[in-house]
């Protein structure tokens, strides 16, 4: 990853917008490496992200952000700095199937995922053998019955320790009290096994057979108190028959789901994705 | 299309059966140009399509198809048989928009379609030129308001009368009575512009906005009285993005329909396709 | 299509770029809907293409045009500007098939092409019919043997006479003579009904299915001398399989090919193309 | 995987081919979970796949293998039965990357390839640790400069002395001798990271970043003495644009590859194909 800076924004939309915030990052020499933006002309809303080269910047780097200030609040807007290089402190939550995990492990390996794994937290203890071989911290923690409330207590007291950023639900089997989905609110990730608004909640590629669909997916998206209906950021499909089983579906599915999951959190970890509502603005690269 | 015979089959599995089928074939002098089979293990029930060159048929074929009755009965089957080369009598249903009755029209001009336009019915006169510049016979029949009782009696008088074998709903915007429905079950395809089971019912592009989902689609299906939850043939899905207006989605969705229309069609008319329950067997080309 | 003005530009990367343009824009009181770039870091090179609501611009819009030409001097650019609406001038060229010729003229009735269509010019007459049903002149013209060199003289001298700003080449079946190459260079598409570069030249499905391919495709792209590889603005591909003879591979493409080509002349009337070198830079929709 | 028993077959043409093979199989009470076929009609070939249910079968499963011996002549076919359940003996061949090993590795723990891996020989040590955390040998063999004939002997030896059925080169950077390539006909699979026939060779994704596609692939086929040219097993591609460097190109087919690699390997151990020339008969699941 490249040093340098992320800046995100929304904001009201405004003509000069682009003009104001580009004029601002070349005052102090930075250099725009990519600018992606998007008018939303039904809402006149304005959202944008820059990836700035900082390295001939005329100021600091914490004054250049601070000074942005002036602008921003011109604007109303809402923006986010990241300073580049950098990783996200990530929570990998699991329950007993492993492909989205082992696919989440593979790309922090090859670097496509700018991430640093605190934590794996399983509520089964099926995959602390693969947190172990990758020499990373597995906690399992019962959730069954009563334990459920406490065992969520538990989790949070760890990402809050452990200063987490990111939350990822890796095929976790749990649905997530409302009081933890607004606390970490736009910094936690699910993979749901279906094409979703279609076959929302349990045993999707169960109802997909059933319904004899022809596509099944997967979607990645940030979780709401809203079950299944939070942000989408990314959606994978495949083509599937009557030939297929409901095990089939499912083998098939998995790959959906972890393409689908990697390639959300390497838009979000990239700062690539901005929350509007119930929409997920999203550039890809 | 090649002379000969397809012969379509359901009944429950018994070891067996794909020697008893061919034997028949192969003891009259026919001779197999494609067995497709399907054996569902969870139902226990089986399904063929056999296209039969009959070039060296040793019986008639009337005699080789009523012949086939004791096979038939002694498997509990149902089966239906399709002299080749045949074309399908055919009525396209059409309100306002033209692009799928356009489709039907090229492809069937390319003899993609063995059907025969029989005649174009529309509740609104926009697709009278085009239907007529075909050299097909337009119908327009008023069904706003309490009209449309009155309306369904002339479709279904015409298509009695034209003894059409296949009804396309191409993009149109009625919703067809239970009785009608029934009396043509199996018969009428509808295009859907949604991947459903997401977004049943009216403006799924709108819907499909307002969720922000990353990929659209669309759904070729038969008819029941169950509202978009007939057995599906065949769905297209294509890419889009937060860019992407209702508009842009309505107009990248005409793509995704007038091919899952058109393959759909395709399927029916090549007998590929056999209705199990709410879902369709389909054996592609 | 918006009322405005697009403006496409390349240059040598410099900072301060995206601010000196939108700055320009800006303080003419235009307003940016859409701004796409791109920076070469391999190169150097700065691509940029924006869309422009000149509906509160201060000035004439053919003084901020010219204006814009101190700044485009200094950043030593090339560059573009369009005003909108507009229609671009194109001739169809033909020769025996017409899927391609019928999804120009279907997508141009949708408004979703914004072309005018000056003449259709096919080297055979199969294409007649459509051109007249379309209201549209149909040129034939005779370039077989020694009629050829006469044939493209006949064929410049009316696309000159026309003021044609693009030509399409809907599955033109005759090689360019380079000269012509040259004279409309950056002006000419054409269909190749391969995923080039493979399958360059003749019989591409024959050859597809002689290799045994599992996916065929179309491949939109700028006519140079070179043939079969110009810059590449568009391609498709569709899954097949042993089960599909060179004619089914060919009754497959032709979707393909139509999507490609339809695609690609619509980045290419929107001006969301660049030429750089042997690539095309494609800002899609 | 089911208890059964799987027959491919190819032969000339005839009719009654399949009603006699079926009937064989009938005749010895073995049920037929699935049967393939493909007539082509070009050739005149006749080419089936039949997965056949035993646990009924009235005689033993090597006297009903045998006893298929008279009919197989008589059609003057190429059969191979196959036991199920059983494990195919593979080796993998690597070199420095390990994407390929990996997801070989983690789709035979997932029980989607039946395969025993009997060792994983590599001409770098990048791979040993993935191999020996799997609990499986690792071979390193040098075969730089003159060395390479004495390697290629080494692993010859391995591979006779472990039985190995199938060999993987999962992006392994070495070409094979044309005796080695011989000796092991129709068992030995290769992934190239590109869609072949494009881009043969060394440095695809560098080449499809000069030439501009917009679609790059990977092409899983067996290997031949000719050179990227063996038959075809399966193609995957993914989308895209100016904006990725050769890197990134080179990330993203990354997981064409591993799809395409895992597929293709599935195809053959479960005896989905049929080489036929240069070409290969694929009935897909």
């Amino acid at each position: 990853m490249r040093p340098g800076l992320i800046l995100k924004l929304s904001s009201p939309d405004h003509p000069g917008i682009v003009a104001k915030i580009a004029s601002y990052v070349a005052s102090h020499s930075g250099n725009l490496i990519e600018f992606s933006q998007f008018s939303d002309q039904l809402q006149k809303k304005f959202f944008a992200r820059l990836e700035i080269d900082t390295s001939n910047l005329n100021v600091d780097i914490e004054d250049f952000k601070s000074g942005f200030g002036t602008l921003g609040r011109s604007l109303q807007a809402t923006w986010h700095f990241r300073v580049l290089p950098y990783k996200m402190k990530t929570a990998v939550l699991v329950t007993k199937t492993d492909h989205c995990l082992n696919e989440i492990l593979w790309r922090t390996g090859l670097n496509e995922l700018p991430i640093e794994i605190t934590s794996i937290i399983g509520n089964r203890g099926n995959c602390r053998q693969i947190a172990e071989q990758a020499g990373l911290p597995f906690h399992e923690i019962d959730m069954d019955g009563d334990k459920r409330e406490a065992g969520f207590q538990q989790i949070r007291s760890l990402l809050v320790k452990q200063n987490v950023e990111l939350i990822v639900l890796a095929r976790f089997m749990q649905i997530l009290p409302d009081a933890f989905c607004q606390e970490f609110s736009g910094r936690i990730i699910n993979i749901h096994h279906s094409f979703l608004p279609a076959f929302i909640g349990a045993n999707p590629y169960k109802q997909a057979h059933v319904r004899g669909v022809k596509l099944i997916g997967a979607t990645c998206h940030y979780v709401t108190a809203d079950l299944d209906a939070g942000p989408i950021i990314e959606q994978e499909v495949d083509r599937v028959s009557h030939f297929h089983s409901p095990s089939d579906l499912s083998r098939l599915g998995r790959h959906c789901e972890r393409i689908a999951l990697a390639k959300g959190i390497r838009y979000h970890v990239h700062d690539r994705t901005i929350i509007d509502g119930h929409r997920a603005i999203v550039f890809p690269d």
